[in-house]
């Protein structure tokens, strides 16, 4: 029987690789023949996570079907989010945070999704309830996962779970938590040498929302003018992109961490939807989010609704 | 706030109904004020173990958001096996044990699917992690639904797990397990004054599988006889039923809960689909599949792959 790929969703961010790698471990003492893939590249934080506590970044895989017949998903379930083939393997388990959609089984299987703020919460208690012990550097790994998905907690997806849970694998990890989880986040705000295409697809997602399909990418700044020096240049690649990939809206949205805020750049149609959805004018394309980090949280659900009326 | 209604699938049976109640019991214990109600009559399978008990069938409701904005789902999460206005509604929490299909939100939300034989198996891990004690009267309606589900332990969806939580339930409930076993399986076979209607409709659940609408009907029996005297009547009811539902293939399965074997009768288009699927070829509409006992696992798996094709 072929190894069970696991693997978190396309354009992997911290969490998407640490709980594939966190899930991985698991499932493997637990007696599951698995290993951790990706479906892209790492970023800078994750690879700074990854360096930290000695691990090295998964393979990327383009498809599943050449390798198994059976897949697990962590920190995601939608399928255009999943690897290009999902539809020719099975699932066997799902753990994720996320909302469920475009997601379909023809048999039964394990689904553990908890409304937390990062899926490495939901798998400390997977661990837990298995009784399996964390070796250090994957707590410190999962630590940086919960990190990166709650901005430090600063996020209103985090809950007091992902705090407790944070906490604790920091004692593993043996880690001081506020100095090591400032310094992961900036390792991901680092975008000097990033290109316009690059910065677009980092952390991009993309979600069928009524009839329309609405690309969201999202970065981190310490300075939203990092970004929006390069406004026009961002706009053109926008539009390049929403023609080849058939993005009726496409929205970029910049989160400076230390003041918790974004500023969003959107293009597209109806554009009237995302000044709706937000209550807000947009100003040559741009309008800032007080107090708005989370894409899953703050973003989807406002523009599901508008986009479904 | 309105209490959170917490329900079964339409056309409930035993465990649709005892996870609501066991569900509705632990969340209100954790503080969320919620109520247990049913999409549909209990059968009298329900009814014996409700007695047996002393547990009230919860009410039946026809619509959802005409009392609350907020529901649980337990034993199932397919849109056209839920309450009619379940797209109005949002749904809090999945508690289930089947495929994942039909099925959307739009925000993260606590989903807790196993492949086991019984969603009250995993209720019970609930109530466990949760520290929450079940009193006698519960753990035995819990215990009859794990019974009902997994046929007494012979049905395949039947898992390690199950067999484990009703030895557990079994002695907090104070029953033999055999004995009552038995009992809670033939009351559920009195068919002796049903009609086709309601023979049809007793453990009936659609399916959309590739483009057609299949409808599975399954009743539990000590002699098929009881049913196929009737064939004709049931043949006439099945192609009224399907005409007025838009059912495309309608297939009935009868189940000896003695020996282990399923009979059925299958009408509609492909017909073909059906002997290809299972195998088999059909002798006025009828054929014998030994060691079938099990809809999810044995028939709609199988039939979805063949119309998928």
């Amino acid at each position: 029987m072929s190894k069970i790929l696991i693997f978190g969703h396309k354009n992997p961010d911290t969490d998407a690789i640490a709980s594939a790698i966190s899930f991985a471990y698991l499932q493997n003492k637990l007696g599951t023949d698995s290993e951790a893939v990706s479906l892209g590249v790492v970023t800078e934080e994750t690879q700074y996570a990854l360096n930290q506590f000695n691990f090295k970044a998964p393979r990327v895989i383009e498809t599943a079907v050449n390798e198994t017949t059976q897949v697990m998903l962590v920190d995601h379930n939608e399928a255009q989010q999943s690897v290009s083939d999902i539809s020719e393997v099975e699932v066997l388990a799902v753990v994720d945070h996320h909302r469920v959609a475009n997601f379909e089984t023809t048999n039964p299987l394990y689904y553990r999704a908890e409304p937390v703020g990062c899926t490495n919460t939901i798998i400390l208690k997977l661990f837990k309830e298995n009784s399996i012990a964390i070796p250090k550097g994957l707590a410190g790994l999962m630590l940086s996962a919960i990190i990166s998905d709650t901005l430090l907690f600063k996020s209103p997806t985090c809950t007091s779970e992902d705090i407790k849970a944070a906490n604790e694998l920091a004692e593993l990890a043996e880690v001081d938590l506020n100095i090591y989880g400032l310094n992961l986040l900036k390792a991901g705000t680092n975008l000097s040498d990033k290109s316009a295409v690059e910065l677009l697809d980092m952390d991009a997602k993309s979600f069928p929302m009524g009839e329309k399909n609405v690309r969201v990418a999202q970065v981190n700044v310490v300075d939203v003018n990092d970004v929006f020096s390069k406004q026009a240049e961002l706009e053109i690649t926008m539009a390049e992109l929403s023609a080849v990939n058939q993005y009726d809206l496409f929205i970029l949205v910049v989160t400076n961490i230390l003041d918790s805020d974004s500023v969003i750049l959107a293009t597209g149609n109806p554009i009237k939807a995302v000044e709706e959805a937000f209550n807000i004018t947009l100003e040559n394309n741009k309008a800032t989010l007080k107090g708005v980090v989370s894409r899953k949280k703050q973003i989807v659900p406002q523009l599901t609704k508008e986009l479904s009326k």
